[in-house]
């Protein structure tokens, strides 16, 4: 069995914003969450309508591949200077930026005055509450997934989790979800995901507000630096018995 | 230790084409193997030049971030009305277009009819030869390897590794290197890949000509349809004893 991969366009008012390759399913979260990820919105406020747009198949069928955002009266839209014509690939979340200076965003959200601290052993814990739950890796053995934790004194409790094989696009409907429940900035949660940690995945913790960021497998090197110069607390080589911790370590206890 | 990650912004006679994230070396490889992948070129005599453009850091310190093409006389540059400013994040090469019907490319190249047929011993010890070259995911087990081999009578031959944080950079600097030595379309090789194989990567292969695409994780639904529709022989889970095949099984052979 073999995980979903198709083209979703995502429209800002009808005009084409970005393309990405996704796993089909929770689309409006992942429209959602990639707005956020690009500072434009903030939660289901700050959006009139969101919903499917035309698109049909050579059979006339429709096919789901297009999601249609209309954003609230009084939220900007993307800067027209930095339009963006993008396809990305379904291991691309960031994509559509014009030249190098625009990469990093500037996050409405602050993480590093988070108070947030997390018992180590919880932290260790998170892969395998992560896998336990991922059903659709378990079937096809090919999916990316991310997971939204708090920690709290009976342990760490699972928010949210999706799959996808883009694990940008894992991130991004998990926080298109929280954001459209009205729950962001995520201060005191931990995002655990279920691969590497790239500049891009930081980059969208640090626009939904997200303290912790943990990996199972390794960051990049830019991603380290963006995450100590945001403070977020980034973890990699998530193990079971050992961890890695690259920025804020001051947060994990114990 | 960890990999390296800057961006890369690709530009052709000095228009922004395309920003990558990559692993820094081998940029004007990858800068190839990425035109390839577009379509662009076949190889070295397509380009008149390929360097590095202006670009310094704060301190005035050139950075290396800025790879400028110039296409050879009477080769096209990009279509203007797809004209593609694009940020791609580590994990994408397919970045740019700008509608899902764009998606699709065609290739110069039939891999269809490449009568290569490949020992089914010689298939299954192609992640195991590719690991053991591995020399950056061995410092810090957070890159992605792409490995191109012919299989003679005397098993099987590497011809180039490259790595990278994104997969789709590692395939382009591998096949980048060999259109800059003239040795496009690359009939009867296989490449081998570390990850899961996208559709980008099954794109990619077929922009280049290679036959047979093996992944040690899985494939999605989307690459393993593209496989089937150009002729390429698509592998899968390679994982020493036991290996799926999802398209054009009849060149394993034994």
């Amino acid at each position: 069995m073999l995980a979903g991969e198709e083209p979703l366009e995502i429209r800002i008012a009808g005009a084409p914003f970005t393309v990405t390759m996704r796993t089909p399913g929770d689309d409006f979260d992942l429209a959602a969450g990639f707005l956020v990820g690009e500072g434009l919105i903030r939660g289901g406020a700050d959006l009139r309508r969101i919903g499917y747009g035309p698109g049909v198949d050579a059979a006339g069928m429709a096919t789901y591949n297009i999601v249609d955002v209309t954003l609230a009266d009084g939220v900007p839209g993307p800067d027209p200077a930095t339009a963006r014509r993008v396809y990305t690939s379904s291991s691309c979340g960031i994509c559509g930026t014009s030249s190098i200076e625009e990469v990093t965003k500037q996050s409405r959200f602050r993480v590093a005055d988070d108070p947030l601290t997390v018992p180590l052993d919880a932290l260790l814990a998170l892969p395998d509450l992560l896998r336990a739950r991922q059903e659709l890796f378990r079937r096809t053995g090919g999916v990316h997934a991310a997971g939204l934790f708090t920690v709290g004194q009976q342990g760490p409790e699972l928010l949210w989790l999706r799959e996808d094989v883009g694990r940008h696009n894992a991130v991004d409907k998990v926080i298109g979800r929280a954001a459209m429940h009205g729950r962001l900035p995520l201060r005191g949660t931990v995002l655990q995901v279920s691969g590497r940690a790239s500049f891009e995945l930081v980059q969208k913790a640090s626009m939904a507000g997200i303290p912790v960021l943990s990996a199972v497998s390794a960051p990049s090197a830019l991603a380290a630096e963006l995450a100590d110069e945001v403070g977020m607390t980034l973890a990699g080589f998530s193990r079971g018995s050992s961890i890695n911790l690259y920025s804020r370590p001051d947060r994990i206890v114990g």
